[in-house]
């Protein structure tokens, strides 16, 4: 159920394609007139599209598609718009722009906002709101959301119905928690930054210390006593739970974007604008460089090093320091049952059979 | 602490095996007479049932605990009574049926039913209800829940304590969600279909563009215009995210049983009828057919397609499309510590050994 | 941000190392005299700590920064004060104690104390607390909590706001509850036990029987009739799920400390004092012993058995039992993805490798 708006709301395909300025992405149009009167109710994928929206093909495998597409407008490359003119004419008005996938990004935002826009900045009466906490201008705050002592919330913020917000936490600018958000105390969020539902930021890191002369417990706790500090432009997907230093503080750095149910352990360090796929694991102390990758269901042991531009596949393991950038793989592969039993029986055999080819070896 | 219902309460063992015609199971009764007289109190398993419950035998590796169970009924298939009647007559009266396992289930819900009826089908005084929201028949909604604006829930449904139901989210008829249930905007949510504590459904999938020319952040997020569809009879366990889609939705088909921590990526599709174990990560848009299994905590790319029938083993990574039916694997196999190290350290030496294999091969 | 005492406030190091006393560990000081005078506001890593805070060193890897740490005084081991009063005396307090991690342990609490002493042992005007609920001495209650019929919650226990008890779940003393964990019904918590928002606690096992005769579905749920029994001196972490039960409990013994978005399956068994790190699935009735450690990720079949004194590696699949104590691993190494690829390319030739180096070996 992609959004539609009524044609007296939607804007003309200028208007619209103006969101390319925010970033200085350049565009053209097949038929310029046209732009200037052609209304955009919506965007969809060149396979969904009606006659009122617009479209976009960034990844060149699906050339064909463009053939039967209804969409009014597709956003495409200057290279595919050349071997277009060079076949027949299509029917939808291009837009050329040597970005498509960002400028469909901007697009998407920009219908997004038209949906979101209708929230209004009111504090909800059931909110229950300490005293001392400092609510900033244009703030929003829904139903049932407790925000103790000490928080400090900058402009422009909304905070979803059930949120929970700890003593002493300070929220940034223009940032959206979004329902039953949960966050401790003495937490630093910067602005601009979103956190999906079920989101738990500051939890107790996981730190025991075994004593045998301890009686009633074999592990004693270690009290969490640091932070966590987030930057700006920060995603953190639903269900994703970053935990509090034990010391000094967890960071996450500016720009970083993490999925669903991620485990981000104490005293990590997450470096700017690296992005992690859905159920990674960093456990405590591990040090992430910028701008890396991580794939969805990676593992990545405590106290590690990770250098800028490591890319990891989904599924990895990572046991040791990484100080190359580059792609880093361990997965095992996946085969038929029978096939993966008869194989992975050897595996137990490996470092004989490497001993048995040398003596082989040594005797050819 | 299973339930035993007060003897005034309690069904006859007929009665209570009626269940079995809602889905046209047969039995019959070792002792027919006996069987419109006994109280049944409770359903327990061979080893731990009193003398007031009703136990089952499904694994015929347990044939042996029949000897001494105290049930004062079991449910047994054909050829396990006969193989007990050539043997010593056992005390309990036996339901034999073909499916036990089956009637089990039935008459475990039986019981779960009584525990659950008596929730009253109200509206909670402190549940913030929009005008613009429509409430079936029957519906129960508890403390604190909060439904926005095009909300429509059908009759019969239960919506438990501090679940969040975002705008022109619509919801069946006779679903139950369980407290701190988080729905965001346009999610469509079949009948019949249960919902665990900290799911969270509808929140953003996990599309960025990255965009070098971008100041402020190296990532445009990709706001996320899709939503879900679930079908009915689905079940969903506690802290599952399911995203929504970018521009198309995320399908889940009727009948697809979710355990807890599963994260379903955006775009993704599940087949009807198909079962995944917790913690499983199905990355964006891949496309899983109808009546598979998935084991606990394996992980699908994206972008993949699963023929319908297939079988994953838990922990494998799913890599590559699968196209034909069959069990699938691929999990490293444990062993002992210091055999793993000697054994993994020539896993990166394998395509070597190959080669001097291959020598030798060629020399002898 | 690390708590930082107020002078007026804060201890002198002899009063504060009296924690000491609480598990008998024995220590003693280098300047005794200063000992009684010198104030401590806070705690800090050797790197970090102010001259106003006491720091610690356990890694005897970080020896080195001894040399340059400002902090008032420092815990080290008998055998490290040796060392260095043969080199260059330093500026510091040295508290000599064989057990520096433990001693950092107990003061970290005690600073945590000084925090966490100023919530009010209150119950909020808004939680909703059914009259047939107990609700023993000096409990506090957050707002927005609901506690059904039957709850027993023993004194001095802290639930945080929105929480949720299910009916007839008893609640033992002294736990700490943090916001947004729910409970469903008849669970049961022991003593001091601490769980992290997010965390759900007897949700329904994932059990179903296939029978092709239903017809509106492919599965029949199995009602889970047990219970989930907690054990005294637990921790469990955030996001973390502890499902119930299909006819007994799934048991969680004392002392276990489990981190965050961890899954207990129904029927478990997890021994006392046994720990696991975040992310780890324990699939359903699989019973791990007593005083075993799973690192992150590690995912366990359903129906193993695990000895006392398991140690599991990270990432590590267990599909078998385990009947003796030791470490166990089972993890496909990382590489550069280009090596990764020409040797898992390999696995599925393996057991033919196998036999073609007997082939050779024959031959030879």
């Amino acid at each position: 159920m992609p959004i539609l708006l009524d044609s007296s709301q939607a804007p003309t395909l200028s208007e619209l394609i103006k969101q390319a300025n925010q970033v200085g992405l350049k565009y053209s149009f097949s038929a310029p007139e046209l732009a200037e009167s052609l209304l955009i109710q919506g965007i969809g994928s060149l396979a969904n599209a009606t006659t009122a929206e617009i479209s976009f093909l960034s990844n060149p495998r699906l050339v064909s598609e463009l053939s039967c597409t209804k969409a009014a407008a597709v956003i495409l490359e200057p290279k595919t718009w050349e071997g277009l003119q060079a076949a027949k004419k299509p029917e939808f008005v291009a837009v050329v722009c040597d970005n498509p996938y960002a400028l469909y990004a901007l697009i998407a935002q920009w219908f997004d906002n038209q949906r979101i826009s209708t929230i209004k900045n009111t504090i909800h009466s059931t909110a229950i709101i300490d005293p001392n906490a400092k609510i900033g201008a244009n703030v929003s705050i829904g139903p049932y959301v407790v925000i103790e002592s000490g928080v400090s919330i900058a402009s422009g913020t909304t905070i979803g119905a059930h949120c929970t917000i700890g003593p002493n936490s300070q929220i940034g600018s223009n940032c959206t928690f979004h329902s039953n958000v949960t966050i401790y105390h003495n937490v630093q969020i910067g602005d601009r930054t979103i956190l999906h539902s079920g989101s738990v930021i500051g939890a107790d890191g996981f730190g025991f210390a075994p004593d045998p002369r301890v009686k009633h417990q074999a592990w004693v706790k270690i009290a969490q006593l640091g932070g966590v500090k987030i930057g700006n432009d920060v995603e953190i997907g639903a269900n994703t739970t970053i935990d509090r230093g034990a010391l000094d503080n967890t960071i996450i750095g500016d720009g970083v974007k993490l999925d669903n149910q991620i485990m981000i352990g104490h005293n990590a360090t997450i470096g700017d604008h690296t992005a992690m796929a859905a159920c990674v694991g960093v456990a405590g102390s591990t040090n992430i460089g910028k701008h890396c990758t991580i794939g969805g269901a990676a593992m990545l042991s405590g106290h590690l090093t990770l250098a800028n531009n490591v890319h990891i596949s989904g599924g990895t393991a990572v046991t040791s320091n990484i100080t190359e950038p580059g792609r880093y793989t361990g997965v095992f592969p996946q085969a038929q049952h029978k096939d993966w039993q008869r194989n992975a029986a050897v595996i137990s055999q490996l470092s004989t059979i490497r001993k048995r080819l040398r003596k082989l070896e040594g005797k050819s």
